[in-house]
């Protein structure tokens, strides 16, 4: 029985994380969760999988959960930050599920490698806002980072019984989003609606906005810069619209390993849960390769796709460079979601971004949340003015 | 340093090994070689590899090579059976890599295992003809199979770090030969040359027929049922005209490894040498997806591929079967080859002899051999009748 905390229950990952954990209960248990403000959802949670701890974004919805359940003795309520945190370092939890969305999943996951939790880790902007802390306490915890985003499992599948010295180059591949089929030209007037309907994967919100802007494979590239350990020449992104082959690796013999599947994000979530075993996935929907018939690539055009082109410039200056385009890119893509700023305009807020800041190299932690504060005040100030 | 005795040697397989060892000598040493009759080609080993022992056909080339040669008298020459199964078991060697065609490969191999050789197989008859007795005998004396074949390397490549308890199926592909455009009835008059024209791949001749009538494939499952220890309805076969996946298995979570590459059989053949570490390939050509565009699959059709169901239908009854289905390809190919029968005509004479045989289960090597032998006349018998 593997015991789990789980951050961001109620989000798309953390409701595919339940639906793995529900289809072997007798091999996972969530003894540990938080949650935004979906408090429906977490009150099923609550009678389905009994956890001990259960952690809200507000104080009014603790409240409101701590009364309703106030005959359970067993459960512990909690919110904020600090509720947050300690679902991450839960006693009883061998394993972290972390699939908050943005760098407020920092510090509850630098805690948990801290209290020697192996890390399943979906929460990418942790990465690329300070992958060097979180790497160089992994490996001083000696505690597993097993990712969970489809393109980097991919690569760690293929890297299994394999040496990182013969690694010649990681593909990541990016369906290309939403607007795949759009000239920039056409981006202009898109909106909120349009931008959210991914074709392959159904995914949140701020993931579908950032693949439609191919930040996301910018998100990507930086994340697994850090989880391979491989310098920015050695990753490439490929245009891959079917989303069937999730990402390879080549090596320097020039065999590359691929995995592949239908988009399922159920199979990296119980891969990192289940590592280095496999288990069979309930339900699943086998891949057939002649049913789809033809597989397409093509090179990834970074004249149309600029955001991908800043996260490889910010990942290769490093430092807090990759901060401030991560803390950017939230606070566009709220302003985007929220109707503020046109999508285009994404882009624009984050290169501005960018330009204005002078980096930091090897920051700590509280460098970095300076950084990631004054870089949303910036994009907040350029949205305000507008 | 690794010492290398090659059967075959002046083959496809066998020139692309030489190949291998020629742009590593600091790794690769070819210290026996036997070859069949291209004793130029010979010549040019002997002075290149400084080889200890040669190995050739014929009583006649033996000779010839012999007074050569008689300044060096730290090589040692001999010929036929004797000579072959002397260059398999070579006391220096610790690999031997087994690139004849046929069932011929079967003594040799079998004596390699037990002189504890490890085994680099190129040679698949050797696994059709007679697997139950290879695999045992590997196990008994603990030594390697390394797959040669690129869609059993593919398949042992995407293996490594995985357990075979978690393999669904293994997925073959099939590039689909020389004829893969053409409907039967466009096969009637095809001529020798046309079916030597394979599109991928440039292989030697037998192969190439094989490949053409999907018999290669056929071959190939029965092999990967031996190599991977599973039952025939866990392989497939897919057609995929490109060759770029090479092959690829499916776990039960439904995660799928494949390996893909340009189609080079150095790949396979160097990486069986330097299992499990890598080393890089010379002069490779690396992959490139987007220049390739697209990847085509399809369903396997076994109404236009009878040899395949042949091979499934001899291989699921085992014992003796797969003997008479090698041995009259065998028999079937070379009496197409020297223009005696038409290319329809090989399956009409392996179906007649898969008709006529009363399958023995467990064969010892005597009766495999009875067998092959048998079959060999019934084929050459209707063949001299037409």
């Amino acid at each position: 029985m593997k015991n789990i905390s789980l951050l961001g229950a109620t989000g798309s990952i953390g409701q595919q994380t339940a639906d793995v954990v529900r289809s072997h209960p007798d091999q996972f248990k969530i003894v540990a969760l938080s949650a935004g403000k979906n408090i429906e959802l977490v009150r099923t949670y609550i009678q389905e999988f009994e956890p001990k701890l259960v952690s809200v974004q507000t104080e009014e919805d603790y409240h409101v959960l701590k009364s309703e359940f106030s005959n359970r003795k067993d459960i512990e309520f909690m919110y904020g930050d600090e509720g947050l945190t300690a679902v991450a370092v839960y006693g009883q939890a061998t394993i972290l599920v972390n699939a908050v969305i943005g760098s407020v999943g920092l510090y509850p996951t630098l805690q948990a490698i801290k209290a020697k939790k192996d890390i399943a880790i979906a929460n990418k902007e942790t990465l690329v806002t300070a992958g060097h802390l979180v790497i160089s306490e992994a490996k001083k915890a000696g505690v597993r980072l097993l990712p969970v985003d489809s393109e980097h499992s991919a690569i760690f599948q293929a890297l299994q019984g394999e040496k990182e010295k013969n690694i010649e180059r990681l593909v990541i591949t990016a369906s290309g989003g939403s607007f795949r089929d759009r000239t920039r030209e056409e981006l202009k007037d898109v909106t909120v609606e349009e931008a959210l309907n991914h074709p392959n994967w159904s995914m949140g919100a701020k993931i579908t906005i950032d693949s439609a802007s191919m930040m996301n494979k910018g998100l990507e590239v930086i994340e697994a810069h850090w989880l391979f350990e491989l310098p920015y020449d050695k990753i490439d992104v490929l245009l891959h619209k079917e989303s069937i082959i999730h990402s390879m690796v080549e090596f320097h013999d020039s065999s590359v390993i691929a995995q592949l599947g239908t988009p399922d994000m159920r199979v990296p979530i119980q891969y990192a849960l289940t590592y280095p075993d496999r288990i069979p996935l309930a339900g699943r929907k086998r891949l057939n390769l002649a049913e789809a018939g033809k597989l397409h690539f093509r090179d990834m055009d970074f004249t149309r796709y600029p955001c991908l082109q800043f996260a490889y410039k910010a990942g290769k200056m490093g430092g807090t460079m990759t901060t401030v385009l991560n803390a950017a890119n939230e606070a566009a893509v709220s302003a985007f979601l929220s109707g503020k700023v046109t999508f285009l305009e994404i882009e624009t807020l984050i290169e501005k971004a960018l330009n204005q800041h002078s980096v930091i190299a090897l920051p700590d932690l509280e460098t970095i949340q300076e950084v990631d504060n004054m870089t949303r005040q910036y994009i907040e100030s350029l949205v305000k003015d507008r």
